[in-house]
Formats: C-alpha cells, structure tokens, sequence
C-alpha cells in the first residue's frame, strides 16, 4: 500500500481550498443599500395589492363601511411594526440564515420545525401565483389586452420565470436593485405629488370611481357582523406583511457587522412598506378611490362595460391626470415589483427545499445546491402548482389572496413562539445583569410579536376559513404528511444499515471473479477485456449470451482467430432472452464460491443525443439494473465514446437561482 | 491463468442445452387442424367486411349497379386462388418463415425488402384497426348499445387486447381454434340452411333491406365511370386477401414436413376464404340484402332511426328468423374472430420488429424476443396507432378499408417479383430436367400471382388514392425513411469501431487506479471499500465531496477513529455540487498517469418500490452517466440490496406474444 500513500500526497495538491472551507471566490457580500432591493421586493410588493384588498372587503357592506379603511390600515402598519420589531432579535439571536425553519426546530422541536417548512413551502406557490395575478391586473390597467387575457398572461408569466431559473443565471444585486427602486420612487412620488397637489396647491383630485355608488350586498349590518367584516378586511390587509421574513434568511449575505446590518436594513423595509401602504389607503379614501368584487354589478353609476383598475392604478390615473408618462411608469414598476417577488420565490423554494433534504425529509440530491437537476425539479414543481392555483382560481387576486396568509402567519406564530422559548432557555444561565436585561428586553418584543401574530392568525382563520384558507391548510398538511414518510423511511434504511453494521465480521472477499459480457468482438468489447484484465481478478471469463445462432458462431470463431486467451462461455439462451440467463448464471457462480466477489463488465456505447441512447445499450441497462438486485455482485460498465457523445462532455458551472441571496461560502451548513 | 481455464470447464457443465442449439423444451410442433385455425382467423376474419364493402360501392350507381356483385365477387375469388397458389410456392421456396420480407430482400435486395417491412408495418396497425371496427359493427347489429358507442368500445377493446399482450401470455393453439372453427361452422351452417330454405325448401327469405330502394348517387354512368366503380368495387373486396401470407410466416411451426403441411393448410385456408365470399354474396343478392354509406339518406323507404347491420348480420338475420339464438350465435362467432384477427396483428407486429431489429432497421433490443420491455414498446406502439387511426376514422369500417390494402398488395406485389427472381437464378445453375420443369412450373404460378397483384395495386391506388390509401402510401414512406436512417446510424458506428480496430495498438492498461466515492461510513460505503480493495488496485483511495461542512467533518474523525487504511481525500465543492469536483478530479488522475485505468466505485442503495429510487442514488446515478463521458474511466457499482428490494428479485419467464405462431427453438435466426 505505500504506492496507494505516495499518490494520496501527491494528490493532495489537486484538492481546491482548504478541506474545510469552502471557497469564497467570486462571491462578494452585499452592501446594505442592495440588501435592501434583493431582500425586499417581496415585502415590498406586497403593498401593491394589500390596500384595494382592504377596501374590496368593506365594500361589501357599501360606501359608508369604507370609513373604516384607514383604521384597518393603521391596524396592519401596527402589525408590520410589531413583526419588523420582532425579526430585528430573530437576525441578531440567529445570524446563520436559517429563518424561521430553524428557529422553530431549535426551540420547538423537529414537528414544529417541518409544520415552518410545509407553511413555508405552500407559501411560496401562493406567493407565485398573488404575485403574477397582481402583476398582471396592475399592467393590465395600462394596457386592456393583457386584462382581456389575464390567465394566459400569469401563465405565461411563470412559465417565463420558470425558464429564466431553470437555465441558472448569475444574479446581479444591482439589478435587482433597480425595479425595487424604481417602485419605491414611482409610489412615494405619486404619493407626495397627490398630497401636494390637494393639500398645498389646493386641487381637487377625484378618482374615476370616485363618483360611481357601491351596492351593498349586506346593508345594516348588525355589530357582531360589522366586527367580522373589519376583520375580514383586516386579514386581507395583512397580506402585506409576507415577506418580511426573507430577511431572516439571508443574514450570512450581508456585509459585516451582518446581523446589525441586516437588522437596520429590515427596519428600513419596515418603514418603506408602512409609509406606501398608509400613504396609498389615505390618498386612495382622499380622492374617493372603490374597488370592489364585482365592477359590473357592485359598482352603482358604472359605464357599460368598465374596466376596474388596480388601486395603484387609479391613484397614479388621477394624480398623473395631466401626465400620462406617470400613469404609465407606476403601473410598469408596479409590475416589475411583482414579478421579482413571483422570482424570489424561484430562489427561495429550492432553498428551502435544499435545507428541508439536509434534515431528511426531501429527497437527499436536493440538498446539493449546484446539482442542477435537483434546482429543476423545484423550479418544475413550483410553477405547475402556481399554474394551476393561477388557472383554478381565474386569476383573481382577490380569491387567491384567502388562500395566501394562513402559511405566513403560522410560520410568523411558529418562529416568535420559538424565540420566546430561546430567551427563556437563555435567561435560566446567563448571570450578567446587563445581558439579562437586553435578553428580557428581546423576550418581551419577541412576546408581544406571539401574541400579536397568533391573534392575526386566528382572526385569518375564522374569517377566510371557509373562503379558501382550508386549501392551504389541507396542502400544509399533506406535504407535513409526506415529509414525515419520507423522514421515517430514511431513518429506517439507517436503522437497516446500522443492524448490518453490527452484524458485520469485516471479512474480505477472499477471491474476485470477474466475467466480461460480450456480444460481438468489436472495440468496446475488446476494451472491456483489457480492463478487466488489467484489474487481475483471480478468475477471469467472458461471456455471451445465444440469442442467434449465427451470430454466436461468428463470434465463436473470430474468438478462436483472434489472440485473445480470455475463454468465451455461450450461454443458452432458449427464449432470446439476454436477462434471465445472465442472472442464472450469475447465481450459479454465487453458489458455487459463495465468498468470492463477482464482477460483471458490461461494455457499454456513450453517445451524444438522446434518440441514440434509444438505439444502444438497452438490453445493457436493463441487465445492470436487474444484477444489482443479486447479492456480492459488482457491476462496471465500460464506456466506449462514440464521436458523437463529445458534443455533450463540457460540464458547465451552473448558477443556481438565488445566490445572491444565499451568500455562497459563510456558514453553508446551518443555512 | 490456469485457474481460469480450470474454472471455465468447471462451469461448463452451467449451461443449458448444446451451444449452438436452442432448447426445444416446452413447444410442440402445430398439427394442420389446430395450425389453420392459428394462422388462418386474420384471413378468414376479412370475409366478415369484404362481401358488404363490394355492396357498398357498387351501390352508389344505384339498385340496378348491385347485379355486377356476383361478378366483383368472382373477381376476387379468382385473385384469391391466385394468389393462394403463388404463396404455395413461397412456401416450399422458403421454409425458414421468414415470408414477403425474406423473399423481397433476398432476390430483390435490402430496399425492397424494407419496402415490405414498412409496408407490413402500417398493414398490422390497419388490421387491428379495421378488425376492432368490424368486429363493433357486428356486435353492434345484436346489440345496439354497442353501436351507439361504436369508437368507446373499439378503443376498449384495443386496450385490452394490448393489456392482455402487455401481460404476456402463454398461448393455447387449442383454445385459438375454438372461434375460428365456430366462425366457420356459423357462418357455412347458416349459407348451407338459407340456400337450403331456398332452393330446398323453396321459402321466400327477405333480407329487412329487401324492399328498401337505394338513392343513387349517380345515375346514368357512363361506361368509363361504371368501369371505375366496378373496378373501385373490386379493390374493396380485395380486402378479402388480407392475412393470406400469414402462413408463409409461420412455417416452423408446423409439423413435419411442414412445407407440405403449410401449403395444404393454405390450401384449406383458400378454400374456406372463397366459399364463404362466394356464399355471402351470392345469399345476399338473393334476398336482397342492400349495405351503403349513409342508411339514413341513401336508404329509400328506411323507416326513421333505421339502424344498418352488418351484411352478415343482415343475412343471418334473415335466415334465422325464426331462431334468434342462430342470429345471436353468428354475430358473436363473427365478432370473436374479429377481436382474435387484432390480436394475431398484436403478435405479427413485434415479430415483424424483431426480424428488422435483427437486420438493424430497428434499435437492437426489439430482436430479443424473451424481452418483455422490447416487446411492450412494441405492442403500445401499435395499441397507440390503432386508436388514432380509429377515433380519426369515427369507428368507420368503410373508410379504414380504404387505406387497408395498399400495404397487403405492396407486399403481395414484391413478394412475388422476388419469387419469379428465384426461379429464374435458381433454373440458371439447375440442369436436372424434372427439377426445371418444376421450377418452371412454379415460376410460372408466381408470375401469374405478379402479374395478378400487380394488376391489384394499380387498380387499388387508381381508385383509392384520394380516398385514403395516400395516407397508407405517407406513413409507408416516413416509416421506410426512419428505418433507413437507423440503419446508417449503426452502420457508421459500426464504421467508428472499425476505425478504431484498425488504429488499435493492443496495448494493456499499465496500472489501475481505483476511486471509492463515500459520503458516510455506513455499510453500502464499507462493502465497496472492501470490493475495491479485493481487486487490488494499484493506487485505492476513498473520496468525498465536501457538499456540507459538518457531515465531511463527521466522516473524517469516524474514518480516522476506524480500521480503515485506504486514504480518504477530501475534495472541495464551493458550490454544493458533486458531479463536477468529481469529474474534475478524475481528469487530474487521467491527466497524471494517463496509460491507468481509473474505477471509480459508487455504492448504490437497490431499493424496491419505484418511490424509494427518488429518495435514493439520484446524485450517483447522475455522477455515473456523466463519468462514462470521461475516456479511460470505467464505473463500477456497488449494489447494497435494502430488504425492500426482495420484492423484485424474482426473475418470471415471460410469454411474448405469438410464441405459438412462431415455432420456437426452430431455425430461429432466418425467422
């Protein structure tokens, strides 16, 4: 063995980096001002269809309920406060961008780690499909044609996303920057333009539905009704708090100090999405902006045949009156905003589903992040559930967004929960009194936030239960369900090795028998020999299978010609098969000297399209797959390269989405 | 090496049957009476729609048209007899059964040849086709449910016929025989009782369409165009032949001496064919009996709804007025040998395949018959275009004959040019004065046949082409056209091989470098170590790919604490892939020592439910099919069997379909 030592040295140079440390190179960390957009855009976006959501659900009980819009709003601005507050102790007490996930496994235990998970996952479906309707509407109120084909449109919209990830792209933080900047710009304008112009100059704006009437479909509502309905549109509201917690996830990508950083960035998240959520329901009640259900018949004074707007929409309508380019701006960044959001979760799902397969309960090759395959099926699986929540619910943001925030809310509830118990389980052995108090401190933030999630959470459940919350619910539950199989399932295959494990005597085979499968004696076959020989088993034989007289004869006697000194066994073969005799004789050899190893060489072509891969080695392939299932035997194919097969050997460096977000290279491990 | 050759011996004794026999264990020879029931149901199933479609044309000229049946009928007897008596001559020429394709590409070269594969082809996708669709009709005319959802149950019933095939199933020729013998002993019984009732008896029968007009089409046809409608007429009762040159296929299954025995049955077969041709049409004029394309608009003084059965329902109908059981017996019996035509195609379609996977018109593995996946793609294959052919046809019987016949009298045309090409080579070296007068004999009954056939096809294409047959001509061409273009596939691969013979130093690797890929210590990585290490290797080493920080750092401190002496390295991932820091440090390895060979082990976990393989081996498997690209390197599996894989352990014979038409264990190589 000193040989096999010399070459471990030498090979020791061809290792890249240190073994421990993973590389850094080629990544660089992101300055807060980035962080922000490539963090943000889908908190941020979610501003674009949290307020008319608000307003929709007061509308059914007519124009007087809509009194009620600001106080909802201030109510959600006092949840996101809460919620920012409340993530600032989970990025300094859990630096390693494990989120919520980790939060809830490390202080909660695994089950309620994997209900995170489950939320989390069916989350980002629903952020895909919320944010490519509401895409859609917003462009859709500049341009008819693309709400006259809405479903087609998102359809089209994911799809495209899909495809972008799928091919893997290098992110660039700066330009993710720009359409989240270009929104906060576009919005904020409008907003101060808008109050400008009516509280400075003076002018009277009026929304184009400002002067129609809302039939009201439940007229006098009676108190306990009217709480449920402000409720309602309470939990509607809150739709614009996912996202917050994407930050949580993505502390190792920020520069250091990266935990303070981070904590700064999301209160500035937080006191961008307040400013645009109050300032749009404000202007929005100022101007007399509506938006109800059905625009048809809800809406009292109509034109034939109008076409609502997104609230966005009608704000930069009105206040733009004069200024058509700005209409038109905030509707294409409005967009932009959403369709990023509808990409983060590209990234974020794979990521997840990355994290979930390093604790067991996905399949393990998700969990190799450059493994392009792996990313695929994510990125596959993701867009055909957008799709089919997109084309079951027609498109609506108003229906899917009853599905939407159940996840966000037990993922919310989960994590605070988790931190509460993480203080506490500090606290009983830290003595320093100043830690203590900052420890209390977080503790009280982090309760508060329970509370105030948890509250959120049932009040969703109650009022959007049986709206479309219950399908959420049921697809948590079923991808909980399966999770856990999939984890009991590994764990029992570790149970069958560890069982084998102390069974085991560590006795080495004590001979190699190796047979060389060989149907014709041209190159591939003759290569096959060699190696075989070269690998100086103590028996060593080749084989073909009699599937056609004349072609065994042939082969037989080029044999005999030939100089090879390897014996040919033909093995009958009464019902042309190549399998079973294969494997008979495999067993055959097994009984025989039970203690020794078989090997069987199997030639096999390597080519470069797929409908040649149709056109060889089936019979190969089947044969390997069926003599795996025989005990001490090994299988080793021998590939011979047709020209063809070059065209398909470059490996590329794949850039699997989200990488910006993932800071490649710092604490990979815990995520 | 003497251990070797000592073994070799030893394991002699484990083969089964001679080396350059096949084993006949298990088959039995056919005797003539259960042979023609075997080979004759497609044949004999075509006088079930052949009578009513010479009805049908002519019937568009009007009643008075319908006095040249007896004669079109004559016609295609005498075109039956003919070709009857030139395929005795196939026959006796070639025993091997390797039919129209073997005499085509023997005598008239490989493209000829292919022609009739491809012609064959698309005949046994139409022959599943229309038989599936007459056999509706007739079930259709005892039962009307069946009638009324005439494409629901031919789809049906070619799923099941396929489902059945999928299976594998060991056919009884005794249990073929019983509907065939039952179609004959039906439908002879109920000509022998009409005519008896007739001219015996002389009763007046009465089709139910007797006193029914026909609107004709065109009136007054000139004589050209009678000409032409006769003539069209002829071409569809032409579809009478189809299934004629089934024997000449099936001749090692009869016994001995099967020429003799295959040419009398044929004889029978003929004999069969015509008098129950001649008697369905003769009995049809006499009382009567009208079938055309629309009943509703071309059948005058139909009463409203009227439902048209099928000409031997008609007749059956008729005859049996008065004992409905024999009407109900005929339509069952004749739908029976319908369903059991279909599937003698099921059987003749993979055969086909195989005899041109042999001639490598088709991918390899076609041509092992005891290959239950080869065989499976074969019958999908045709079950997929059977129905599109029927639902694209609407259940149609009349239009899929159309299309049906090009591809019999394509082959029927070539097969007998062939034949008068062997009597003539084989009369130029003959010079026994009896033996030529035989041949001269024969040669003159082929050309007679070519002549004949020939005639047919013109006159088939003439008066079908635009009816449908050039669908039959376009998938003839495109199926030519692929096999050619597999053939030059493996053609220049064979070249490449060659190529590389011809450059071939025969130089033995001078080392062999062996790697084993481990990503923990458990048991699948142990037993590979220790295989590994049982072929003795010049250079061992372990891998890992350092995808996660912690578990790399567990493996490395278990590997240090264990007994295991083979160097592990570990190899960095910056970006949690494994295929491609793998492949590039195979490619140093190679690069360094490039006369090694260098294995790489993988353990593999064999599992037994399809589920399991996704959470299980993906990154290998993936790893394995890119590592074949890399030259030099051969890839060895090491297989751990979890006790879940005990399920599929088992090896099952499989029963292809048409092992009984085949004759196995018989001059299987020429077919």
């Amino acid at each position: 063995m000193s040989t096999v030592s010399k070459v471990s040295v030498a090979t020791k140079r061809l290792l890249l980096g240190r073994p421990f440390r993973s590389d850094k190179l080629g990544h660089t960390l992101l300055p807060k001002r980035i962080a922000l957009p490539v963090f943000a855009s889908d908190a941020m976006s979610s501003v674009a269809y949290a307020p008319q959501e608000i307003f929709l659900v007061l509308s059914v009980a007519g124009i007087t309920a809509l009194a009620f819009t600001p106080w909802v709003a201030v109510a959600v601005a006092v949840v996101l406060a809460v919620v920012v507050a409340s993530y600032r102790q989970n990025v300094h007490a859990y630096p390693s961008g494990g989120g919520d996930y980790e939060v809830a496994t490390v202080n909660l235990g695994p089950n309620a780690g994997l209900t995170v998970g489950s939320a989390l996952l069916v989350d980002y479906v629903l952020t895909v499909a919320v944010s490519v309707t509401s895409a859609a509407e917003n462009i859709g109120s500049a341009v008819p044609f693309v709400s006259e084909h809405k479903v087609w449109f998102c359809v089209g919209a994911i799809v495209l996303i899909a495809a972008v990830n799928l091919r893997g792209i290098k992110e660039s933080g700066a330009l993710l920057a720009i359409p989240t900047y270009a929104f906060i710009v576009g919005v904020l304008g409008m907003l101060v333009w808008g109050f400008t112009e009516i509280f400075v100059l003076g002018e009277e704006i009026r929304s184009e539905t400002a002067d129609f009437g809302i039939a009201a479909e439940q007229d006098n509502l009676t108190g306990l009704a009217l709480v449920f309905l402000v409720a309602r549109s309470f939990s509607s509201g809150c739709a614009a708090l996912t996202g917050v917690e994407a930050i949580s996830n993505g502390v190792p990508a920020f520069r250091k100090p990266k935990s303070r950083n981070a904590a700064t960035t999301l209160l500035m998240l937080g006191a961008f999405s307040i400013t645009l959520l109050l300032g749009i329901v404000l202007l929005a009640q100022e101007i007399g902006a509506k938006y109800v259900m059905n625009p048809s018949t809800d809406l009292v004074g109509a034109p034939e045949g109008y076409q609502q707007k997104a609230m966005i929409a009608q704000l930069a309508h009105a206040v733009f009156d004069s200024f058509p380019a700005g209409f038109f701006f905030v509707a294409l960044v409005t967009a932009l905003i959403l369709l990023l959001a509808a990409n983060t979760a590209f990234n974020g799902f794979p990521v997840l589903g990355s994290v979930l397969a390093q604790d067991r309960y996905l399949p393990r090759q998700l969990h190799t992040r450059g493994d392009r395959l792996a990313f695929s099926n994510g990125i596959l699986f993701l867009a055909a559930a957008a799709i089919i929540f997109v084309v079951a619910f027609d498109a609506q943001v108003t229906s899917l967004i009853q599905l939407y925030i159940v996840g966000v809310f037990v993922s919310f509830t989960l994590s605070q929960t988790g931190m509460v118990r993480h203080w506490t389980r500090l606290l009983r052995t830290e003595s320093d009194p100043s830690a203590r108090r900052r420890m209390m401190q977080s503790r009280v933030v982090n309760s508060v936030g329970l509370v105030m999630t948890a509250t959120v959470l049932v009040v969703v459940l109650i009022t959007k239960f049986t709206a479309g919350a219950w399908i959420a619910v049921l697809a948590m539950v079923a991808l909980f369900v399966v999770m856990k199989l999939i984890h009991h399932h590994y764990a029992s295959v570790q149970r069958e090795l560890d069982e084998a494990e102390a069974d085991d005597e560590g006795v080495l085979p004590s001979r190699t028998h190796s047979i060389v499968l060989v149907s014709s004696l041209h190159m591939a076959s003759r290569r096959a020999l060699r190696y075989a020989r070269a690998t100086r088993p103590d028996v060593l034989e080749a084989i073909t299978v009699n599937v056609d007289d004349r072609d065994t004869r042939k082969l037989v006697s080029q044999w005999e010609a030939s100089d090879i000194t390897i014996p040919l066994k033909v093995i009958a073969s009464p019902y042309r098969e190549i399998t079973r005799p294969v494997i008979d004789y495999v067993r055959r050899v097994r009984r025989e000297s039970p203690r020794d190893v078989v090997t069987v060489f199997i030639p096999e072509y390597v080519v470069g399209h797929w409908w040649e891969q149709i056109l060889h080695n089936q019979s190969a392939l089947r044969l390997k797959g069926r003599l795996l299932f025989e005990p001490g035997v090994m299988v080793t194919s021998v590939p011979w390269q047709l020209t063809s097969s070059d065209r398909r050997k470059e490996t590329k460096r794949y850039w699997a989405p989200g990488e910006t977000r993932r800071a490649l290279g710092e604490s990979e491990r815990t995520l």
